[in-house]
């Protein structure tokens, strides 16, 4: 399922395969939260390199429910995206959306944040509903604590997350499991380590995940306000305790910078919402930098957004009119900047891909940010 | 310049020759307020059939402004649209989006709705402007009176208008204008008739218009509250003043069978915010009718939003999950709903095209509002 093509230092590429087709790896996710891209469409995201989308359980759950989004024949089918599709558990944005969570040993309680109706989200039921969307990847329910937690509540959320973790595995591979029904592509299940900016508790958390034996690891908890060091180490306490043969998947992780640190401590997979959520504030990506496109200073500069970038944004408009289109709370501004950030991320990921291919990450990582970080 | 090539009843057939191509009449014109269609990129707006868009000038001289639209090298190239562009004069917002107006002889005193500063709009000035945009076909400056305004202003306002009218016709014809220069391309302008529900005053304007001799005759003032039968009376009384040699263009106007009862009565151009505007409401144009994409009734509806539609959203995605993304708030819903009213919008106007071609307008629209208005 995992196979493992080159290493360059730590730097991993490989190839994944799922019931939609086969990933590239590393690789990152673009956030398609409720089922959609902001703003761009499927044909897009494939035609800008992308890969996988990413589609949130919690989400989708309270709107449409995955029983619609199952009589539609699946989210691929709803969405029009024929490619993987990795759904998370709906674990943390319960716990960063809810107002109000009561954990129990069996699930957690908590409000949704669209009407204030109360829900009880169970391992079980959690697979269940992934079940029914029908993505390739599912993710384990987990709990996320804060990142200011202390040691004692961290390593009971640890134990929490690994017993959710054997229930999901168990109600995933039961043979009553719709998931085992014919019909039903098979879908991949990853565990997500856990265990706070703890090495021993990463530690404990890797190896009882790696003992249940998942398709893959992610690890969770991290860039939730910790400096970008710690992340580092964390993500170096961590790997050496997962196995070869399955991929590791960062979650929500992050800037251009964080992603080549964590490619060369040899992280696979990533998501994040920074390049869409950043276009729609002005926040562009280059080779160059961060261009705040609002800025006065590109008022009259004709000059493209990133002279290096293929994108329809940069070859068919300047950056004056990217400002002009910001500047007047333009529609279209959101569509340039967001195809534009998206394209740079994944074009990223094509060049560390390359790069380990040739056995020279170490060296592009250092001309990137040299160029990028001046 | 407008080539009439057949007529069916009153309906006309005919081409409209401008310095970025030759434009099929009658035609609509898709909105792009500040220099960009809600949504779209120019290129698909092309592919969905579009030949003109229209920008406003009183938006794009408040910003970016017209020099920085100049130094770009035009709106065509800084929008990345090479097909014909009609910018209005500005006049229209002066009296729907300021919050003062002062009237003078020599032009008007208004406050931008952006920061409140103070303008002075003369007929030159919004000429000037339009040709440092760069637009193919440009319209004078009028005063638009409310719709209940007394007749005694209203002929007020006509003999201002038409003043207006030949102080611009003066300025686009002389010498020195820059619009004489010959790098710029020749610039079609045109006068527009005013009158209110007055139909003696509707003559009067188009006949004064006349003799100043224009490219092309709008008529302006009406969908501004009025009943529609009152609406196509107005037209019914002016057309016939109006030269068969020139296009006449019904300005703001309308709902498709707006479009249908104009072009029975002689009009060749429109524009309308509706079918963009309505998109982002979730009020989308189909050819059984409007439909209002959160009714309940879509919740499980996988069926095409308009089956006789070939537009990508129709090809792509179902009513289900068009209602699903407007429920959401997603930013695709805007771009996916907007796409279809466009392409019905220009489809419609196709369809209106052949029709006369092939003698069958009467025909055609009748059975088209059968199927839209059962």
């Amino acid at each position: 399922m995992f196979h493992l093509l080159k290493q360059s230092g730590k730097a991993r590429r490989g190839t994944l395969k799922t019931a939609h087709g086969e990933i590239q790896t590393p690789f990152f996710m673009t956030i398609g939260t409720v089922g959609a891209v902001k703003g761009l469409l499927p044909s897009e995201v494939k035609e800008l390199g992308g890969q996988v989308i990413l589609a949130n359980t919690y989400h989708l759950h309270l709107r449409p429910g995955e029983d619609v989004v199952e009589k539609a024949g699946g989210l691929h089918k709803f969405m029009d995206w024929d490619g993987p599709i990795l759904t998370d558990s709906g674990g943390y944005q319960v716990f960063s959306l809810s107002k109000i969570r009561k954990l129990k040993d069996d699930g957690v309680e908590f409000q949704s944040h669209l009407d204030g109706k109360k829900i009880f989200l169970t391992p079980e039921k959690a697979i269940e509903i992934q079940m029914k969307l029908g993505s390739d990847i599912m993710m384990v329910l987990d709990e996320c604590p804060a990142a200011d937690a202390e040691r004692k509540y961290i390593e009971k959320s640890l134990e929490l997350t690994t017993k959710w973790a054997q229930r999901c595995k168990q109600f995933h591979d039961a043979p009553q499991s719709p998931h085992n029904r014919p019909t039903i592509a098979p879908q991949l299940l990853f565990g997500i380590v856990q265990g706070g900016m703890h090495p021993d508790l990463r530690e404990r958390s890797a190896k009882e995940l790696v003992a249940i034996d998942f398709d893959g690891y992610a690890i969770g908890g991290l860039s939730v306000g910790e400096p970008n060091e710690v992340m580092y180490q964390m993500i170096e306490h961590t790997v050496p305790h997962l196995p070869e043969d399955r991929p590791r998947y960062l979650m929500g992780v992050g800037t251009p910078q964080d992603i080549l640190e964590a490619v060369e401590r040899g992280i696979d997979m990533f998501d994040c919402v920074l390049p869409t959520r950043n276009a729609r504030h002005g926040h562009l990506f280059t080779s160059e930098g961060i261009v705040r496109i609002k800025n006065e200073r590109y008022k009259e500069d004709f000059t493209p957004l990133d002279p290096e970038c293929g994108c329809y944004t940069c070859k068919h408009f300047t950056k004056a009119y990217l400002r002009h289109l910001f500047m007047a709370n333009e529609l279209l501004s959101l569509r340039l900047n967001t195809l534009h950030n998206v394209a740079f991320y994944l074009n990223l990921m094509k060049q560390i891909r390359e790069a380990i291919e040739e056995d020279r990450f170490d060296e592009f990582k250092k001309e990137f940010l040299n160029k990028y970080n001046p």
